[in-house]
């Protein structure tokens, strides 16, 4: 028989679909597109201050990047754009490979975590509405290990919350530089090309998926191969 | 009479111009903007090693970049073009305002220096390609700290090597992630705010200026305030 392993899945845009967001950036900035650049302004905020080990708050980092991208554009946000960007950031649906994927990877007997650079109150909120949250065994935030993704200490946090050593613990992700934290820290990759993603060539990981159903099958069959 | 100081300068997107890339991305992608699409991927690559404390050439992170904008945008690449960009990064001119406030800084008796995430011959050859690798006290590549900026072992690194304590060591840098960085590891932001560049709200400069001349006056204003 072989030893527990556990599957761990980044969040935003891995399991929860952004598109759902394009409305509102529609009525702000008149562009659709612009919830892209946004995100990514986000993530660039977020991962510079993994790099210097400085912990905020993702929800704040998410507001001052919206703030970035208006002075960018030169637009005018109304007043109540925190809020409201709040409110749509816990309404997002999951992508319909969620919840197979989850439930192949149960069946087969894994543990199956979240973790997310999201705080845990929205995290919670945002996998009970997506409408899957009863398919985890354990829900995190970096919020618990005071440092963003993808600073190492992150993934050795969940491991170590999981009971179980790195090499057990698969990370699932849509974001290359996601993997490239949990592989630094001795966990196992496995991307997700959702469209416009690319894996980090510095951090190739062990498997790649067009969703993330072939992603579980893959992590299913490299455990059923293990002795 | 005040104790010694230090300007340190980023170099690319600080001092040389990319938009000299322009025409070979043109030729490449048949749009000179991928230029903006590259360097900001080779970016986030760096970024994200400098997050994992794992150190790479950047000139070998700026070919895996290319080709990931290549795939990102469906484009094959000529063979040679690992040897076209290097060459092409090595030509780049110097922003017209770089010479004079080196100079400026230079005349008000503060030691400056260069400090980037090119590899030391590179950027060796680049500021005397540029004309003014003669303005610099101490020029300095990661490679010898062997660490990404915006990693705060960066910094400390180039503070030691002026021999310096990091508050008398100044890093003007057109890259808010940058500034972070050595804000993080004590020294003093000064912020160039090139076209479409904008400082990152969790590390505010102590100065914000439009070019490098506003930006070295403010340097030699605030230190002949200081006792």
């Amino acid at each position: 028989m072989s030893h527990r392993q556990a599957v761990v899945f980044d969040v935003n845009e891995t399991m929860l679909d952004l598109g759902a967001l394009d409305p509102l950036f529609e009525e702000w900035f008149g562009d659709s597109g612009a919830s892209r650049g946004w995100f990514a302004q986000t993530l660039h905020l977020a991962i510079t201050l993994a790099a210097i080990r400085t912990f905020r708050n993702f929800g704040e980092i998410g507001v001052a990047a919206l703030a970035m991208e208006a002075q960018r554009r030169d637009v005018a946000l109304p007043d109540d754009f925190p809020a409201r960007l709040r409110e749509a950031v816990l309404r997002l649906p999951a992508y319909r490979d969620v919840a197979s994927a989850l439930s192949l990877l149960r069946d087969a007997g894994l543990t199956t975590a979240a973790l997310t650079n999201n705080p845990l109150p929205v995290v919670q909120e945002q996998l009970t509405y997506a409408g899957i949250a009863g398919l985890f065994d354990e829900i995190m935030s970096v919020d618990e290990a005071g440092v963003l993704k993808p600073a190492p200490e992150v993934y050795a946090f969940a491991a170590e919350r999981l009971d179980l050593p790195p090499y057990s613990v698969w990370t699932v992700a849509a974001h290359g530089w996601d993997i490239a934290g949990a592989m630094r820290s001795g966990l196992r990759g496995a991307f997700v090309a959702r469209p416009g993603q690319l894996a980090d060539p510095f951090a190739p990981p062990e498997i790649v998926g067009g969703n993330l159903i072939e992603v579980a099958r893959a992590i299913v069959a490299m455990r059923a191969a293990t002795p």
